[in-house]
């Protein structure tokens, strides 16, 4: 089940011939090398996150020939991904970038429209081109990936001195996971927020490359330590669009905070959500909760142990709760409903004034408990948190893909205030959508600074057709239903895409008349990324496409 | 001296007569109403800071008659706003949003280009539309002033639980200024970071109204909470340019943190700088140092007495150095080179840690000060400083205008990282071009997190030509110096846009065609504020409008 035979053939890009879409893939391995470009016309392997395919997405919702890829091309130097965007001007041929390609959940590294060519970036331009210890900065190219940069500072003995911030898998780019907007989990867990400077191939003609902010200075010495410049500030179009290709990005790194804690609360009953979002809200703004922390659901907690369902139930539709509840007082934390895992940063003397807050807090809500950190052996997924929240890389995340034979998984992921009516809302919403498909729900609330991100993620057998289609419904059910309460999705999979870009429909769709209007002006053959966040060049445009 | 005849009559813009310009201007009178539509057809007013004219610069550096409007319009509605840039794009006439115009430094209420349209949106669009005090958001219009906003929150009964962030001046407006990408001196102080959504009238012919990030989600609840939404981010393309008129701005509020404490620091030397700045980097960087805080020049710390020149010295060219020190002597600070205003928040005991290890850094500079704080008369500049950084409105920095009749004063604001070698080599440039010019020099190095902002304010007599043009000359020899040692403004006088993007030409001016491009695609008529920060619409370009 882990090779996908072609059966619809060579994916070749819509409205190309055969012949012309392989005499322009032969002028491509003219100008970049033929090794460096590479037909997708054999069986596909769907790997797994270490070994991710850059053809398709390994965690196919719908068929896995959907969103896949006619050919990947491996540029080596901003002059090649040039090259490439002038190619695909010229024969009017969707190209897709992709860093790494470890977007799992939202699409991994698939292009969005069939037959694109990956440009794979990461492959070859992964170097770390810089690691400033005075103004703790680096800047990076798309190959590098959350290890690396991590091994890099410590091999230079920086690791005492300043942190990277790392999202629940260290495998993804930095660049990547940065231009999706994706989150961390110490003080500096907004990265697009602390990311400073863009270096970008537009996606017209001439491939211009554009430097944002202080890098449009030549000899400029603040390209990572300001990120505006002078006149319109201009990255933030290049995040979740497909308006240009990003060859480098600047980064901000954390100081040491000079000492840090992670600390762990349960709460017993389900109904507890509203009470203690209430109670997280003034704690975050004030920064006593100083980390994008995360308020897990306990199935979620169970299914982190890497253990696949069946081994607790194998009866169909949803596990029950009391089945979760049983074998959770079998664990190291015992039963329990919800668990926060927060982290307190600085020294001691300053720790424990705000861990002495959140505990009075916390000791409010029914039944709470805190989980002394000592009583955890070493393989608890608490020292994963733990890890994660002081910026070192980790992959335990991953074990609940595990939940399903074939396990795929897909992510919801909608931005609430931090309120308990918003949190019972949405729990309540999942919690329909869930029952009516038969599918567990294991969400986590992830805490910003004025808002959360709830993620559910849907872990489904690929292999298996009808579950597939209960995953869709479900995920578009609650789409749906969450847009009618005034809650939008942050990010989604490629699938969802249009559904989710069609609920920011304010004033007759403004913002995506407006997206259209950049994208026509930078993008005018329509070559780049095509439908990405919903956004289709002229040449797609109503003809469609959508799903 | 305070009034300015127009000598060149009726500002009327270029390549429109006379009379067509009158029946376009009556259009506009018969559907927003003839009392809010004034022709500038008298002779205007220089005014002062809380009355300043909204026809031209108050603080010409060019004759008061190059950056001048030929009308103003009150709109009071989005609606009318959106009538405006109708009209205006019916009759190809350039129009210049303001929301106060208290822009002063930077050109005031002034347009680019004579003979614009004002549309002063402050006048008439002025609310408060939402303070929320569990999100510490709130939501306004452009007229709402930093003293506004203040009052409003007393007034609420919320001033014990947040602050506000203000920059030196309060009458400035929240909007306007945040568009400008201002700054303010608490832990807030970057205002384009904590604002979070905006409304826009874009410039095209249809004037198309966008709502930014959650805003363009129907029925949202996170518009000021999460400033990102889905898809591309498009605020930072609004700052700094000409790509929309900002009709309704949300931004982020400061919770209390609990105790805050203002400090001062004095350092005899003029060549300790170097070594100041190399202590300032980390323990800002760390948030030891929490807030933009100012490192000043005496003259700068003289002059904000509020005393004219002469009170001092009467000669001509620069006050000889010996004769500030001699009257800084009889001060209640004494005598000194640079001044450091900080302040420290928090609980009192996490406060004394942190200025313990201040305490200890600053007292490395020979013959460092601290000055302590009850030994200041109420009525000295530190408590100013200790107002404003702690979200307090103030206008006492206005009193350094007084140091030349008729003083008007325009900024020199180039960023650089936060280093000794970068902090002397700017200090050097500017004080050879001020000794050239024969102007006082009276910097402040404001620290941002990991950048300074070096603003040089010249004063100078706004009716004395010479002087002006000394002055021009100055500002025009900094920024070329300056770019050449790898230095860019972070925001400039409208006469300087042009020279001051000119600098930001980093591969063959990649970022001034993209500019162009957005401009030329979001306002294809060339109606909106044309040549601000150098961009200027296709029908402008390449026809000598650049100064
Ligand atoms: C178990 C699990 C946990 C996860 N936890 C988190 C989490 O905590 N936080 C989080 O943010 N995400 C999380 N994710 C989602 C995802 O794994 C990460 O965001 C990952 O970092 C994204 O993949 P990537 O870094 O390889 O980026 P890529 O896949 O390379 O990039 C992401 C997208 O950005 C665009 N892009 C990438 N590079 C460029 C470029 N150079 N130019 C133009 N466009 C480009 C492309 O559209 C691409 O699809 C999780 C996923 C799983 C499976
Ligand atoms: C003594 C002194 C000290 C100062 N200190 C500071 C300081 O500490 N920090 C600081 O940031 N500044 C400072 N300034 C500069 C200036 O006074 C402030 O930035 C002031 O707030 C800007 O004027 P305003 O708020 O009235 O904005 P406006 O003048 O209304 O707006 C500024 C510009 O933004 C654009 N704009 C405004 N509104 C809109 C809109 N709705 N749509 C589209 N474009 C718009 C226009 O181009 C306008 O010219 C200082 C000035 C002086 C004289």
């Amino acid at each position: 089940s882990d090779t996908v035979p072609l059966r619809r053939g060579l994916p070749i890009p819509q409205g190309i011939s055969k012949p012309t879409f392989l005499s322009a893939v032969a002028e491509l391995k003219e100008s970049l090398g033929a090794e460096q470009v590479i037909l997708n016309d054999k069986e596909v392997q769907n790997g797994w996150y270490m070994e991710h395919p850059n053809t398709h997405d390994m965690m196919p919702l719908l068929s896995a020939e959907e969103f896949i890829a006619s050919a990947v091309v491996y540029p080596g130097s901003v002059a090649d991904v040039q090259t490439i965007v002038q190619w695909a001007n010229k024969h009017l041929i969707p190209i897709s970038p992709i860093s790494l390609g470890r977007n799992l959940g939202y699409g991994g590294s698939a292009p969005r429209v069939r037959g694109a060519v990956t440009i794979d970036l990461g492959k070859r331009m992964n170097r770390i081109l810089d690691i400033n210890p005075d103004d703790y900065t680096c800047l990076v190219e798309p190959g590098v990936t959350f290890y690396a940069l991590h091994e890099e500072i410590q091999r230079r003995g920086l690791g005492d001195k300043m942190w990277i911030d790392v999202p629940d898998l260290g495998g993804g780019s930095v660049l990547g996971n940065t231009l999706d907007r994706g989150v961390g989990y110490t003080p500096y867990g907004d990265h697009w927020a602390v990311h400073s400077g863009l270096e970008v191939v537009l996606p017209g003609p001439e491939a211009r490359v554009l430097r944002t902010g202080m890098g449009a200075l030549p000899g400029e010495n603040t390209w990572q330590s300001f990120p505006y410049g002078f006149g319109p500030f201009s990255d933030g179009i290049f995040s979740q669009s497909n308006f240009g290709v990003v060859t480098k990005m600047g980064m901000t790194l954390m100081p040491n905070p000079g000492g840090y804690e992670s600390f762990m609360y349960v709460f017993p009953n389900e109904d507890s959500l509203a009470q203690i979002m209430d109670i997280v809200r003034p704690l975050r703004i004030q920064n006593i909760l100083e980390n994008v922390a995360q308020l897990r659901h306990c199935l979620q907690t169970l299914a982190v142990r890497g253990q696949p369902r069946t081994k607790y139930w194998d009866g169909e539709g949803q596990m029950p709760e009391s089945v979760v509840h049983e074998h959770l007082k079998n664990t190291p934390v015992g039963d329990f409903t919800w668990a926060y895992y927060g982290t307190s940063y600085g020294p001691e003397f300053v720790r424990k004034h705000k861990l002495e807050i959140i505990d009075r807090e916390f000791k409010r809500v029914p039944g709470a408990r805190r989980i002394d950190p000592s009583t955890l052996p070493a393989d608890e997924y608490f020292w994963s948190r733990d890890r994660i929240a002081s910026g070192t890389p980790d992959l335990v995340e991953l074990a609940w893909v595990n939940w399903m034979p074939n396990g795929s998984h897909i992510a919801f992921s909608p931005i609430a205030p931090i309120r308990g009516t918003d949190a019972t809302k949405l729990w309540d919403l999942a919690k329909k959508s869930h029952k009516e498909a038969g599918i567990d729900l294991m969400p986590a609330f992830c805490v910003g600074l004025r808002e959360m991100h709830l993620i559910v993620e849907i872990v489904f057998d690929n292999t298996d057709e009808g579950m597939r289609r209960r995953a869709e419904k479900c995920l578009r059910d609650m789409i749906d239903d969450a847009a009618k309460l005034g809650y939008g999705e942050y990010r989604t999979h490629l699938a969802l895409m249009d559904q989710v870009a069609g609920t920011y429909n304010w004033n007759d769709n403004a913002l995506m008349k407006f997206n259209n209007d950049l994208k026509d002006a930078l993008d005018p053959n329509g070559i780049l990324a095509p439908g990405r966040c919903g956004i289709w060049p002229k040449r797609y445009r109503n003809r469609d496409w959508e799903l």
